[in-house]
């Protein structure tokens, strides 16, 4: 049996603190229209799809609020929600959340082709910190701005225009921590998308990464977790040179085995497409990787029981 | 600060059913020495190292007796722990343990330069099967043959002349369970050592795998595991047409941003060895993998709840 799904990643260069809201959107509607033009019927985009990705600055809370959206879809995102509806085409996308409490969060949205809300994520593996470093040009103030996401790690059963797979949602550093796939992978996992935003320099301040290294690291992750969990991927970012900071490039779609089925070349607005037969888990799902024969979770209490690592004497 | 230690990694050719057990050890003896020459303190052989991969077999109890150590050292491997000792070089070695109470295990030991012990293993995640399947030609009766492991996953102190170190032990299969790998790096592992002996087709009767596809497969498990758990790690195969099957070699040395230093390019005999300088790993312990400030074990329920897996509705 196959159960296709031709999945898109809309890799989007970068957006500029100056730039209009409604030039970024027409960006986004233009990748969307291609997707649809190639047959798309989901789209990922970046995490903070809408803005530059202001974390690397100390804001005000008066500038902050200028970056988060109160609702979705509201007004100002609206046309890239009824567009899809038209071409019958659903995304996954990352936005600033601000509920109507008051809290912030670092978010993705799955929306179905008839404009369904799927499922919705909060990130929880927040980098960086909350207080601005000294002497950085660049600051990582995620910790800052975004309260850690409160939603878990939820699996959703996509709709039949999807093969009703099983799709999962992560953002960004999210994709470098194997319990948030694994959390998805206990849930049948078929498909992850995942948007990112990062530094073609190490945001933490050290000094031996460069952007070759750290776009090596973003696949790895991703082709190693997606071959663990037996689960396609579709990871996918803003590159380029955004606001004087450099972001990698390096999206891809990856298949069970881990291989790259296609990859982003530019660090530009740049479509890639794949068809992703979700029937392709199966092997990996009821051999290598059949949890409920071969795992051992009697032995992985220190996952849950501690935060930090405990060094032995 | 730099804390280098030089490790080797003692890839092995096959070991014919017939082979004598003098001339294994002979030919382990003479890695050792390789290794003694240039200068490593550590060397680190195979998964099963002193005979064949048995479990491909359905064996009777008389035939199997004979693959198991009912002591370590005993007379049979005795010369591999002398001539280390008197070397200077640890090992790590993995064998078939047979215990006094007669419980059977797939095994690994971790020996300093002095012949102290510095640790016992036990596989956790035994793949295969209990029940032979009936229309293969090789069996992979893993789960048949031992119990599984019952030591969890302990990260070891190595002496000072492993720099103080913090060691993990894994056995093949281990290096593809993230669950195993963090363990380890929860205990703020520097240098992972594991063995293996892995098909150069699907053992467990898929028809979508070669020896290329699963080489690839065992370095990126090995290097993302060490990318994301800031480890060094050194991955060592039997390799080579063994009793007519086909074992992937890709021996590796890797190192904390998960690059590989150095690999086998043989499917026999063959010593690799690279420099590890322990500090190496301070980098991603305290920025990216920081596990104290980023981890969210609140949301890692399913890691220790469930078994299998379990789909949305």
């Amino acid at each position: 049996m196959t159960r296709i799904v031709r999945v898109a990643g809309a890799q989007m260069g970068p957006n500029q603190r100056g730039d209009r809201r409604e030039d970024i959107l027409a960006r986004m509607i233009r990748l969307l229209e291609q997707a649809a033009d190639r047959g798309a019927s989901l789209v990922v985009f970046p995490e903070l799809a809408f803005t530059t990705f202001f974390p690397r600055w100390l804001l005000s809370d008066d500038e902050l609020t200028h970056y988060f959206e109160r609702s979705m879809p509201n007004p100002a995102v609206a046309p890239l929600f009824t567009r899809a509806r038209e071409l019958g085409v659903g995304f996954y996308v990352g936005y600033a959340e601000l509920t109507p409490e008051g809290q912030r969060f670092n978010s993705s949205m799955l929306v179905a082709p008839d404009g369904a809300v799927v499922g919705n994520y909060r990130k929880v593996h927040l980098p960086g910190s909350e207080q601005p470093r000294p002497d950085s040009h660049f600051q990582q103030l995620e910790k800052r701005y975004f309260a850690y996401g409160d939603l878990g790690f939820q699996a959703f059963r996509g709709p039949k225009a999807w093969q009703r797979g099983i799709f999962g949602m992560l953002i960004c550093n999210d994709r470098r921590w194997p319990e948030a796939w694994r959390e998805l992978g206990l849930q049948s996992m078929e498909l992850l998308c995942v948007g990112y935003n990062s530094a073609g320099y190490d945001p933490n301040g050290g000094s031996s990464e460069d952007a070759t290294l750290r776009t090596f690291h973003a696949k790895l992750a991703i082709q190693a977790n997606a071959y663990m969990n037996a689960t396609f991927a579709v990871a996918v970012a803003k590159a380029g040179n955004e606001d004087g900071s450099a972001l990698i490039g390096g999206s891809c779609i990856v298949d069970p085995n881990g291989l790259i089925l296609t990859e982003a070349t530019s660090l530009d607005d740049e479509l890639i497409v794949a068809d992703c037969d979700l029937d392709q888990c199966l092997q990996g799902k009821s051999k290598m990787f059949n949890f409920a024969a071969h795992r051992r979770p009697q032995h992985y209490g220190r996952i849950t029981a501690q935060v930090g690592a405990i060094a032995p004497a």
